[in-house]
Parts: structure tokens; C-alpha cells; sequence
């Protein structure tokens, strides 16, 4: 219950609470709390000048406890009526507001923990090969990304140039990317560092990550293709990465807490998540040029963000407050579960339908890719993880 | 010519003037020039608050114009005797220093540029396979690293686990590596950071990198070629990646430049560096425990400084200050040139003599790793880009 005029399906209710970054005309951007169609400015309501920084990064090292008594307090502040003089002279309407990349990113991982991906994936570009590598079950598999080309929701994808080569070319061609790609994915934000050469286990995942975020991890297949042996993509993914602008806590997900999936392979026991329970029954769905394309499902994803967490520390690599790692394209079985274009369309093979009647295999100039998810809430409500978009521009 | 007291074989003369970070009891970290066996605190000696603030990344975002004033200047008070009332008392000797991290490190990109390293490795990582992958000579290869574990020259190594699997293994083990390496590179420290969607060209080099460091890129090889593919190293290079204290300006090695080697591929436009003199004439040195066991010649190198950047930004990825790329393994033709004791040592079947009658494949617990490097100066000295050192402690 709250005093609140929310609309029913409302995915930013009282059990939700998202955070991030806002600034109004001639105000300098400060950390707000989405509820309903309006944002609290934690800033002005607290006065606590944690919020006034402009990004959330001072607010999430500040840990756990400091966390869940902000979410206390602002769950008393929207269910118990007699605040509500205090309150709403600092909700401000969310069309009205601009929004901020909400953290300031240290370094940014990103995994590939998506079977049904990494098969697809795997079929794509080493055809003739076994589609998943021989590690795949025993780690799980990421790589750096550039933190500094992660941008905020609704920054423009101008279409990357670079080298090209197809197999029945002599040699590379320069010039636009023919087979720009999206990939959907998770990320899970670090709050709380951690020092060299300590790792972090598996039952201390939520002692370091605050919540969660959609990623489009905007991929040049034809770049990614001629440049990733031996040493990883690069170019084919660092031109720009896109993160949704609300950071949904952990807390906020409970309900959507559910059993890991069974393993094919023994895990090592750095990676035993059988007493965790952090698979997430998170729901997204990916609209191109407003037309649903896919739903990819992330419970089934075969590694958990506390096991990737765990992976990426146990050589002793410390975190930093903004740590962003990111679960890698959510595919799941189906074929409208696929969370890329080269996976939907069969690797350009099979072009996707699109309602206007037009057909795609890879991104057009002017197409917008808008990435969105869903958790249940603790009512038998969903609470939304807000949207990523982004519009294809013409290379320049 | 100066009035200061320097010895004549000082690789710290008034022709080189690196910029490093130090702090002296009770004071906090700032600015200092090496200059002799001393530190010239440029905070102090200059009032300037941008040199006060624990890195260089304000001075460094001001750029070109800004650099070469402050060196100007540098080089007038060192060698006009009438300055030394004015600089001498802010002269604080080396060894009473406490050095720190010089930059802030905003992304690490490691490439991968000797030909002769990339063979070598190509023949160890992957037999019966060509050494060098096809798109090597048309693209210098990199990959994002951990900017977040690069850390000051001295901060003790120690012992990564992971997973490592041999061939002749039936599943993966965990536990410490076995297989601990160095990586002896040179970096490039960018000043003037760029915008998302505008490409850096080859000849715009010098107007975003401020200066070089030296690097040792320690990797676990066990732990990397268990995890490399397909997505490239990760836990085998993050524990921690070291960085020499002092940051040579590119201004100090104007007579280092020299021609770029000839390529045996035509090269696209935007690498194309004939017109730019951006080899580099320095020399490493590689110690083992005090020995030397290796000499890399950076200037056959197959790709540039100028041409990573140009490669790195082409896609339209942005720069920020603090940026860090470093050249990958430096190895040269010779044996005793090679940057990596996997390398040295062919893959352990060759173990390296030590003067101590001890062998070595690969690193022990309490071995120390310094990388020392030096260029020509303008007159016929030699400048010192410093060392960067490194105590292999036991796993905890």
C-alpha cells in the first residue's frame, strides 16, 4: 500500500526502487529513485550530499547496511501516508528530467554464459568445429570490455568502420560495419571493492554487487569475425556499449531469486553455487523499430552473475567500486528467444519479418533496437528493469 | 649544460625530465620531475594546483601546448644558473621518496606488435597451426586488459590460482600457476582524450599520447591457455600488470624516432605511417634475480605506437585521459632478446642458466623481475626510462 497514485501496472512501484542519475534545468545531476512516472531526488529529500556526486558510485561503496537503511527509509517514505508531506515536493515528473549514465564505470567485463548463445555463436564462426569450446562448461568464459564507451540508454550508435574480410576475399577491405549486431544481456553493477589478491566467493556476492542493469553490447559481427583470433573481440565491440539508466537493487529481486540449472560438468569448487540461489527469473524482450523480435529468458543462462563474480576474482584481480560485468547475449532455447540478429536471422541466412514489411538480417541506418526486462515482484506484480535503446546512425 | 651536480651517466639528465608521483612524510602525493638522483617537486616550485592533485592526469589533459610550456620551462631553470635559488629548495632526494601510481589508469589495451613474439607464441599456443594468425599483418592485434589491477612498479606478485588443464589432463585443476611469466612491453600514456565517433589518425599521435612507461604485463600461462578461447586472455594476465614510476615525455625522445620497419602487407590508409618517424630507438633490459637474461630492441617492432592508436580509435571508440596501451611482449630476432620467459626457455624445454647455478623455465616464489629501458638523447647520452620491478611472492 502506498499513498502513492500508481498506476496498476505500474513496473516502478514500491517494491522496486531503482536508482540513478537525473538533473532538471539549471541543477546540477543528482541520484533520484524512480516511482511510478516520477523520480524522488534523493538529493534534495535526504540532504545527504552522498546523492549529490552525480553518479551513484559514492552511494554504492558505501556497502550493504547503508544500502538496505536507504531502502528501508524510502519504503516507510511511500507507504506510510504521514511522510507524504515530506516527500512530494521532491518527486519530479520523469518525462520532465534528464537522465545520466547512472555509474561511473571502472573496468567493464563481459561473459558468455549463455549456452544456447554460445552454441549459436560457435556454429557461426568456427563452422566444422564443436560449437562449444572445451572450457566452456568448466569456467566461465569472459573478457574486458572498454569501459569508456559505455554510454547511457538513447546515446546514438553511429555505425563503427573497420576491417572486413569475408572468407572468399584476398584480403581485408576497409569501410562500415555491413553486419551490425545487438546482443542483450544483464549487468551487474560492484559496490563494494575488494582488495588484490583476495577473491571473492560465491556466498559473498551480495556483499560487493548493489543490483542490476540491461546491457546492449552493440556488436560489428564482420570486425568482430577478422579480428577476434587470438586475442578476443576489440573493435567489434568497443565502439559503444549501452546500459539502461535505472540500477534495479538486488533487494528488489527476491521474488525472482530461483535454483541454479543443472551442470553437465562438476564444478570446481570456487564455482559451487548449489547453496546460492542466483539464477534470476528475469524476462526481456527486444523490440526492432517497435516490433517484438525476441524474449530471451535469463534463468536458464548455464553460469550465474555469483559465479562469474567469483571466476573473476579468484586469480586475486581486486574489484572497484563501478565494476561492471555483464552476463553475455541471453538466448535461450526457442528461436524468438535469441537475444542477437546474427542468432535470429541464422547468421543472415533466414532475414527476420518485420511488421512494416520490411526484413532484416543485420541493423539498417535509422533502426531502434530497444532492449527491456521484467522480474516478479514480491506481490504477484512485475517490476520493470526500465529499457536500453539506441538508434542506428549513418556511418560518418 | 646545468648547475645541477649530475653524474655524467645519469639516465636522468636535463634532456629527459620524466613526470612520476611522490610523497614524503606527512605531505600528500604530487607532481615530481626525476632529474639526477633527485625529485623536483613541481607542485611546490611551481604553485600550480593542477600538479597537486596525487596524479598526472589534470596536467595531462591539458595538453600539447601546456606539456611543452612546463618543459620549457623545466629546462630553463636546469640549466640557467640563475634559476637555482628558485629550484633547489624544492630538489628532494630520490631514495626519500615514497613513488606512487603515476596515473590514474582510465582503460588498458594490450597489443600484440612483435612479429618475432607472435611467432614464438603462435608456435607454442597453437602447433602445427601458422604461427601467425591471417589478420596479423594487417591489423595490430589487441585486447582490452584490467585497468584496475595495473599497479605501481614493486607491488609484490602474487602467485595467481586458476584453472589450468594440460593436454594429457582429463579435466581441469585448480590451483596455483605453474606456469607464472612476464611480459616485457613499453606503454603509451594518452593526455588529451577524444570524442565517440571520431577516429585519432596516425599523424594526430602526439596531440593525444603524452608519454611512455615501461610495463610487465605478468602472465599465468597455464591459467591462459585454459581459458583464451575464444574470447582472448583473462584471468591469466589480471592479477596485476606493472607499470614504471617515471612517465617519459614523447617530447624526450625526439632522437629515439626512427623509420617504421617495412611491411611485407599493403597497409589499409588509415595505418598507413610511412609519413611519421614513430618506430622507437630504446633498448631493454631484462633481470632475472639480478641477472640479465634478456635484451629486447623495441624499434623492429611490426606496428607503431601511432598506428595502435589510429587502429584503436578507427571504430569510433573514444579516448579519455589516463588511457594506457601498451605494445605487447617486446622480443627481438635473437634469442637472448625475447621479452617472455616462455619465450627464453621454449616453452620450458630449454631451461635459462642463472649465474646462481640455479635454472629457470618459469618464475619461483622470491624471484625478482626488473625491466630497465634506455633511449639516445640529443647529445650523444643515453636517457633512462626507469625500471619496473617485481617480487614473486607465494600463493595465498
Amino acid at each position: 500500500m502506498t499513498w502513492l497514485d500508481l498506476s496498476a501496472d505500474t513496473g516502478f512501484g514500491v517494491s522496486n526502487l531503482p536508482y540513478g542519475v537525473f538533473s532538471t534545468p539549471g541543477a546540477a545531476p543528482r541520484t533520484g529513485v524512480a516511482i511510478g512516472d516520477a523520480v524522488l531526488d534523493l538529493a534534495a529529500v535526504t540532504g545527504d550530499p552522498v546523492h549529490a556526486t552525480g553518479t551513484l558510485n559514492a552511494f554504492l561503496a558505501q556497502g550493504p547496511a547503508a544500502w538496505a537503511a536507504v531502502r528501508a527509509r524510502l519504503t516507510e517514505w511511500f507507504t506510510d501516508a504521514w511522510h507524504r508531506a515530506t516527500v512530494e515536493p521532491h518527486l519530479v515528473p520523469r518525462d520532465a528530467v534528464t537522465l545520466h549514465l547512472p555509474i561511473d564505470v571502472a573496468d567493464y567485463v563481459d561473459f558468455y554464459s549463455s549456452q544456447h548463445h554460445a552454441e549459436n555463436l560457435g556454429r557461426m564462426f568456427r563452422p566444422g568445429s564443436p560449437p562449444l569450446t572445451p572450457n566452456w562448461k568448466h569456467l566461465p568464459i569472459g573478457y574486458h570490455g572498454r569501459a569508456g564507451t559505455v554510454q547511457l540508454s538513447g546515446t546514438p550508435v553511429v555505425r563503427p568502420s573497420g576491417q572486413r574480410k569475408a572468407p572468399a576475399d584476398e584480403v581485408p577491405t576497409f569501410g562500415p560495419s555491413r553486419r551490425l549486431d545487438i546482443e542483450a544481456e544483464v549487468g551487474f553493477v560492484v559496490g563494494v571493492p575488494s582488495r588484490l589478491g583476495e577473491p571473492v566467493p560465491v556466498g559473498a556476492f551480495t556483499e560487493h554487487v548493489f543490483g542490476v542493469c540491461l546491457v546492449n553490447d552493440w556488436s560489428a559481427r564482420d570486425l568482430q569475425a577478422w579480428e577476434y583470433v587470438p586475442l578476443g573481440p576489440f573493435l567489434g565491440k568497443s565502439f559503444l556499449t549501452s546500459v539502461s539508466p535505472w540500477v534495479v537493487p538486488l533487494a528488489a529481486l527476491e521474488a525472482a531469486r530461483t535454483d541454479p540449472p543443472l551442470r553437465d560438468e562438476e564444478l570446481l569448487p570456487y564455482l559451487d553455487d548449489r547453496k546460492e540461489r542466483w539464477s534470476l527469473n528475469l524476462q526481456l524482450e527486444v523490440r526492432l523499430n517497435g516490433a517484438i523480435v525476441s524474449n530471451p529468458p535469463f534463468a536458464p543462462l548455464y553460469w550465474t552473475p555469483a559465479q562469474q563474480l567469483a571466476h573473476l576474482t579468484v586469480n586475486g584481480a581486486s574489484l572497484r567500486t563501478g565494476d561492471l560485468f555483464a552476463s553475455g547475449t541471453v538466448s535461450g532455447p526457442e528461436r524468438n528467444q535469441r537475444g542477437s540478429l546474427i542468432e535470429l536471422s541464422e547468421n543472415g541466412a533466414e532475414p527476420l519479418a518485420l511488421p512494416d514489411g520490411t526484413t532484416r538480417t543485420f541493423l539498417e541506418d535509422g533502426d531502434v533496437v530497444t532492449i527491456s526486462a521484467t522480474a516478479p515482484g514480491p506481490d504477484g506484480t512485475r517490476l520493470s528493469l526500465g529499457e536500453v535503446t539506441g538508434r542506428i546512425e549513418p556511418v560518418r
